[in-house]
This record gives structure tokens, C-alpha cells and sequence, in this order.
């Protein structure tokens, strides 16, 4: 471990332990402002308080203004001499809340000792690590912010500074799609110029050990709805006379996937690009974990041929998000449905275009003998053409892997380990998509993903949390990564 | 036709054409009293409102009491001698209303000219049968109650007298599935007892003549649930890993059924009945009106092979009702849902059993490699097996056809011919489901449909309404079979 960043390690863990209540606090006023990403309002009121958190530590901090839609927060820390420049991403909005299904208010942060509800303790008084704090976006993602700023303050305590020239970018819109996010780094390009992106979102490995990530699937979605007769039909007066649409769906569904997962679109794997030799040294040394999850998931069998998890992440997948004809249960009416719908999403590991693997699609559905409109089908259409499909599709954005031996990665797996309490996962690719090509695409600049936050945290669910244990680890992660080794990035 | 059963008739019409106005005024009253089948107040109601209307008639009327059900209203008319006895069923319940997308409250009777609300007329002016009448129950089912009083009012003006003797059944829990009408026939076998049952629900023929059903298929339900993951997961951690149970609900319900609508379930088609020469010839008579249907809801083709509408029905149907998984549109997420189902219904020509039919659909699931249980599945068997079906299971009541040459329906299709302004529609069988097997396995009696209703009526729909016309055919329709001719019947 090189000694400027195991001094900065130690000044962190000095401060926490010393601060931990204030620590607490501060994270609790900032999880208490509501930040729905649909609420403009709200959303501008946390990216102020995060200028003023920002300025307290001396950071030169603004915002980039959206007249429709949430600001960018960004500030810069340089030093003195050429330094290199490491970039910081996170985003400051959350998921909407259903306050019914909580249980506690999501922006009432709540201290939990395994479930029971504590007050903050008062300053000095111990803390335990498998306490949580449970308020939307205590995981996702506000806990990076945090992090940083504790971590500037353990630093300027012990006198010490970054090694790195820092650029942050906090975004407001990332859990409805990062609309502006792409043209805010092309118009920012200049600003936004950095050697290395950090992306601190996400999860640490299941088995809780800290994880570096290397890459992401992209995504792109399809609805495919199916039509049947002009109006839901009395199933006894017509059934087996007027086409079944949810049939029919089931049929075209079924042409598309076999029992073991295969999916059976032409075209479908053709730009799969299996793990490099480094990509599967990094595989065999993932904990193993998959037949907990298993038993934790009550899964009989996984899709695929025997497959790791990971090795399965290599591949694009055709996943049914959801299904919808007539009604079951007590919603169950005996009419042959007027349509049929399914929403599937593709996730496209690096190298897949979204739009092409969309067209793969869209031909199988003709090759099954649809006739397919984009928008929704006329009677006349209807009624000229035996099976009708309208199929929408939207293709996001793609996905990326960062070779695992990349020495950009090397450098941060490195603090990783300096800041972590056990050995550091790197796993080359998320299955998860984060629209992380975006840098790599207007910035040129290498993008690895720094999670924090504990993996059974509620992401974007009822009682979202965060392990207190995982507040130090990312802490501690900050002050490695301000004082990373940057050599191998030149 | 018979002299006696020709009087009557003229009876009818002149009656009505003296009294329209009136008619439609009582009409009215009996339809402003809300007939929901689940509000056991308000089908009360109408049950003392039905035997007051009798009452005025002279007609011995009383209420068969359920504590927690609706009471069955019960009648009878007996002449001198020894005379045949008919049976009359209707029922007095309606099907829920969503009163927001009614044009006009559904207890709000409403006369409509083309759409266009207008006053019932003063006594005498001219009443145009094309006009409708809206209200919840206009077509189904209170017509034929309002039609036999008035009937019963145009022979007392006549100085005629039925030729039959009567016993009624009006029931009111038809559309909550008659969970009491067979109990009731068994526990009452005596007082029902009859030569013949005229059940009079469900509509005219669809070219608009009057039509005599001689048969309906039963019913049976399936509701299939498949499971995935313990909880939904996000689809691009776990998509193409974790099993989807929406792909393998598709795949399974694909196995069921080809693309040209055939069941592929072994042993379904073995209780098949072919149709009797008589039954051919009945179906060769039936007016073509399969093109205009086709046009009317947009279906390119029909399932089967070329069989006429009629035809399909003579065989059993899987109707895929409902699917349901994750959610789609502005629903869809993005996870591998936990859970998939599909609702299907099975309707049964007469000779099938809803049991064996269902027990056929296990088996067939059975086949395709699940492990089907009839309650939720366990954490622990899911988990033991790679694919696990929830089957629930109904088998509601049995299908019954007459055959078409039987004397009784030759009967009733004279008086029917006597009624009509144009010629009969001998149908072998509805494709729908009434409970009329009931009638046969408990008292013994031939049973035919006699229906009022214009086709185009939107049972069960908002707006639901009758056509004047009808109204008119069914008062004409009563004469005749209170004065048919019943020496066949011996």
C-alpha cells in the first residue's frame, strides 16, 4: 500500500470514529429533503443543499441549469502542479416512495438496531456497524455525496490533501433515464475532461466483500401487443371461433425463448464477445455465492447450461417484464381479450447495438407470420391481416466492459483494498445497465464502477437502507481514492 | 298455425299497440330498481316488486327464501282439467355497473330514439320500434318477466286463457353463477315439475330473427400460476439467470394450442358428439352472417379449419381469459417477475365432463415437466423443483343439447313462428354456458332457451339496453307459448 493513502486510510477511520454522531447527523438532515425525481422542486432543493455541504468544504461548487428538468451539481478540487484528474459521479434523486408500504416515512431517516428504532447516540457514544439507516435514497445514492465530503474532512484534520485533481458530477435524473445526461457531458466536455470516472452507484458484492465493476449491459426495451377481435368477445358465444390474442402471444413468446433460457432469435448472439483470459481469472476469483442465492431466491435451477452467474452476464438477454391480457383472478371475465401485451427488456453486453438487436427481433416476430405496425393497428388492418402485432421498442443506450487488467482499474481496485476490510471483488461486468458509455463515448475518458452500499438495501423498494458498516467503507474508499496511486494513469 | 294460438297472438298486438305507452311505463318502474346480484337489500326488492306485479295479474306468487341468498320468485297459473304444465325461467339480477361510463345512471331508465334521449310518449301516440330503452337489466333479464304479465294482460282483454298451466322461476342469482338454483330444483322437485322448461335469457340471432336454442355448452376454470424467483429481481442482475415465469407461462400455454386455434391437450376432443343429420340441416338453415361478423370485429380469420361458427361449437374451447405478469406500459419494470398466471376457461358440449376436461389440462402440464400443486407453493418446493405450476380448478356445470327434431321444440318453435315477424332460427346449441342441465338432471324436462333480446344489447356492458322491437316480439313470443300447442308434449 503506497503511504500517503494508508495515512489518508487511518485519518478516516480516526475521524469517524471520533465523529460518528455528527456523521450520522449530517447524513440524516441530508436524507430528510424529499428528492422523487419527478418533482422539480424537491430535487432543486437537495442539488442547493448539496453546493452548501460542497462549500463548507471549500469546494468550488455550481450548478448546470435545466429549465424543464433537474440541475447537474459539479465542482472541481485542484491542486497546485499538473496533477491527475479523477472524476466523480453519483446522483442525488431517488426512486418515488409509496409511503403506505413503508415503515417509516421515507424522508423521516431512521436509525435501526436490527429493526428497532434508535436515536442517533449522542457524540462519543459507540456506534455498531450492522446498524442501518433506513429513508429512500439512504442506499441509492446519496451515500456517495456523503462520503466524499466526511472524507475531505478527515483529510483536512489530519492536515493532509488529494493527490488528484477532482471533478464532480452529482445528476438529478438518473432513476427516469439520465435524459440530459449525454448532451450535459458533450456540452461540458471541456469540464467534465478527466483520466479516470469513477461511477459510485450500486451495490458491493453479495458476499458483502467490497467490489470494483468493470463494465455494464446496455438496455434496450420492446412491448409487442397482439391483437385479437375489435372488442373483448363472450368467451362461450365465440371462444374457438374468434383468435385467442393472449394465445397467440403465448406462441410468439414461446418461439422466442426455450425451457433452458436459450433465446431462438436469429442474429441473436452473433456480437457476443466471450471473457478474455484476464476477464476469466477475475470470474474464478468471485466468492462463490450462487447456491445461497439459490436457496435465498427458491430457485430450482438456473436458466442457461450450467453457466455461472457472471459467465451468463456475458450474454444478451430477452426478458419478459410483464404480461397483460384480459384479467385473472377475481378480475377473471370469460371474454375472449381484444389484445394481448408483453414488455420485454433486452440487456445488451458490450459490443451489442440496441437497435439491431431490436431488428433481430422485430424480424422474428414477422418470421412467425405478424403483420407488424408501429403504431396502433387500424380495423381495416385488423381485418386484412390474420395476426397483427404493434410493436414499440426504445433502445437506451449500450453497454461497456473496461478490460479488468486496464491500469486505471488496477489503480482503484488498489485503494479498494486499502480502504476494505476483506478482499476486493473485480467483476468485469455488471448484468445491471448504468449509463456509463456515456462517458467513455463524449469523454474518452476509462470508467470504472465504485459501489458502496450493501447489496440487500431495498434499492428502490419500501425501507430502503443503508448498513452503517458500509457508510465507513465508503468513507474510507473516498480517502483512498483521493489519494490513489495516479502513475498508471498517465 | 292454431286458430287459438293465432287469436292470441292478434291478442298481444293489439293490446300493446293500444297500450304502448303503458307498458313502457312499467317497464320503466321494474328497471329503476337496482339489481346488482351482490346487494341482498336491492334483488329483495325486486323480488316483492315482481310478486306484486303478479299479484295484479291474478297469478299465485310467493318467494322461495334463502337466509343469505336472494329468493327465488315463484308463480303459477293452473286452468280446469288436466293440462300440460311449462315451465318459465327467468332471472331478476343484474351484473354490476361502473356507473362512470355509463352514458345515463344505470337505474335511470332511459328511452332513447337513435341515441337521442326522449320522454316515454302520451298514451296513443305512435311508439317506433327501433327506439331502445337503457337501463341496467333491460335485456338481461327483466324483459321477459314484464313481457309475460303483459302477455297475461292482453288474453284477460281478449277474454282468452293460457292453454298451458304455468309454473314460474325467477331467480336472482344468475350472475353470481346460480349457487343455489340446483339445490332449489332438488329441494322443490315437486313444485317444479314440468312437461317442458322455456329458459328465457340471452339474445336473438345475430341476423335479427327470432331464434329457439336447443342446447349450451357447460363451463369449467383453470387458473395455472408459475412460478419464478422467490421475489421479482432485477432483470439485468439476474436476467438469463434467473428461470422467467412469463416465458415459461408462454411456453406451456403454447404447448396447449396451435397457431390455427386446435387444442394439442391429449384427450380433449375424445368426447366429441358430431352434429345429427336433423342438427346439420338446422345448421344449414342458420342465415350467413359469419362475414359480417368477421367485418364487424376486425378478425382476419377465424380459428379452425374452415368450420362455420356454429360448427366450433360443437367442440370443447380453451380460452385463454386472462394473463398476468409483472406489468407493462407505464408499469414495466424492470425485473424477472416472481410469478406468472394465466385464467383459462373450458366450455363443454354436451357429453363432457368438466372434471375429466380439467384433469386432461393437469395432465398435459403435468407433461411438460412441472410440479403442479393445488396450494401456493413453499420456499422449500420451489426451490426442489426446476418448474412448479400453481393449478387451481372449477368445474361449474355440464353442458346439454336437445336434440332439434324433439316435439317439445318443435312446439315452441310453431309459437315462436306464430310470434315472428320473420323466420325461426332453430340453433343446435349456444357456444355460452347457462345452467340449464340443471332442469334435465333434476326434474327430468326437455329444456329450451327462448330468448327476447336484440343481440347488439351490451349485456353485461355499460349501456346496456333493449330494443323496442324485442320488447314487443317477447309479449308476442309469451301469447304464443301460453297458447302453443302442447299434444306433443303427452
Amino acid at each position: 500500500m503506497r503511504p500517503y493513502q494508508e495515512a489518508a486510510v487511518a485519518a478516516a477511520r480516526r475521524h469517524r470514529a471520533a465523529h460518528g454522531s455528527a456523521i450520522l447527523e449530517e447524513f440524516s438532515d441530508f436524507l430528510a429533503l424529499p428528492n422523487v425525481s419527478s418533482d422539480l422542486t424537491d430535487v432543486r432543493r437537495v442539488a442547493d443543499h448539496i453546493v452548501s455541504m460542497l462549500e463548507r468544504r471549500r469546494v468550488t461548487a455550481r450548478l448546470l441549469e435545466h429549465p424543464e428538468a433537474a440541475p447537474i451539481v459539479t465542482g472541481t478540487i485542484t491542486g497546485a502542479g499538473e496533477r491527475q484528474t479523477i472524476g466523480i459521479y453519483a446522483h442525488y434523486d431517488g426512486q418515488p416512495v409509496d409511503p403506505t408500504v413503508w415503515t417509516t416515512p421515507p424522508f423521516v431517516p431512521t436509525l435501526l438496531d436490527h429493526g428497532e428504532q434508535i436515536p442517533i447516540p449522542p457524540a462519543g457514544d459507540p456506534i455498531d456497524e450492522e446498524w442501518r439507516m433506513r429513508a429512500r435514497s439512504a442506499a441509492d445514492d446519496k451515500t456517495p455525496i456523503l462520503a466524499l465530503v466526511t472524507a475531505l474532512d478527515a483529510l483536512h484534520a489530519a492536515g493532509m490533501e488529494p493527490a488528484v485533481d477532482l471533478v464532480l458530477l452529482f445528476e438529478g435524473e438518473e432513476e427516469i433515464g439520465s435524459p440530459h445526461l449525454a448532451s450535459s457531458l458533450r456540452q461540458h466536455r471541456g469540464s467534465f475532461a478527466a483520466d479516470l470516472w469513477l461511477i459510485c452507484d450500486g451495490p458491493v458484492h453479495q458476499s458483502g466483500r467490497p467490489q470494483i465493476i468493470f463494465g455494464v449491459r446496455g438496455i434496450a426495451e420492446m412491448e409487442i401487443t397482439v391483437y385479437g377481435p375489435a372488442r373483448g368477445l363472450h368467451s362461450g358465444h365465440y371462444g374457438n371461433w374468434a383468435p385467442n390474442p393472449a394465445s397467440r402471444l403465448a406462441t410468439l413468446l414461446a418461439s422466442m425463448k426455450d425451457d433452458s433460457g436459450r433465446v431462438l432469435v436469429d442474429g441473436f448472439f452473433d456480437d457476443v464477445v466471450a471473457p478474455t483470459p484476464a476477464e476469466l481469472e477475475a470470474i474464478g476469483a468471485i466468492p462463490p455465492y450462487e447456491e445461497d442465492l439459490l436457496d435465498e431466491l427458491a430457485i430450482g435451477a438456473p436458466e442457461g447450461s450450467g453457466e455461472s452467474l457472471i459467465e451468463r452476464m456475458y450474454l444478451p438477454s430477452l426478458n419478459v417484464r410483464g404480461l397483460s391480457a384480459g384479467g385473472v383472478g377475481d378480475l377473471a371475465a370469460n371474454v375472449v381479450p381484444d389484445s394481448g401485451t408483453a414488455s420485454i427488456d433486452v440487456r445488451l453486453p458490450a459490443g451489442h447495438d440496441g437497435d439491431a438487436m431490436l431488428d433481430h427481433i422485430e424480424a422474428h416476430i414477422r418470421a412467425q407470420g405478424f403483420h407488424v405496425v408501429s403504431e396502433p393497428a387500424s380495423h381495416a388492418v385488423r381485418r386484412a391481416h390474420n395476426k397483427v402485432a404493434l410493436v414499440k421498442r426504445r433502445s437506451s443506450y449500450p453497454g461497456l466492459r473496461l478490460p479488468v487488467d486496464h491500469p486505471a482499474g488496477t489503480a482503484v481496485l488498489a485503494a479498494a483494498a486499502a480502504a476494505g476490510a476483506s478482499d476486493v471483488v473485480a467483476m468485469p461486468t455488471l448484468g445491471g445497465s448504468v449509463p456509463i458509455a456515456h462517458f467513455a463515448e463524449h469523454l474518452g475518458s476509462p470508467t470504472v464502477i465504485a459501489p458502496m452500499a450493501n447489496h440487500d438495501n431495498n434499492q428502490h423498494d419500501a425501507d430502503e437502507n443503508l448498513r452503517i458498516g458500509n457508510l465507513w467503507y465508503g468513507i474510507d474508499l473516498m480517502a483512498a481514492l483521493l489519494t490513489m496511486d495516479t502513475e498508471a494513469l498517465r
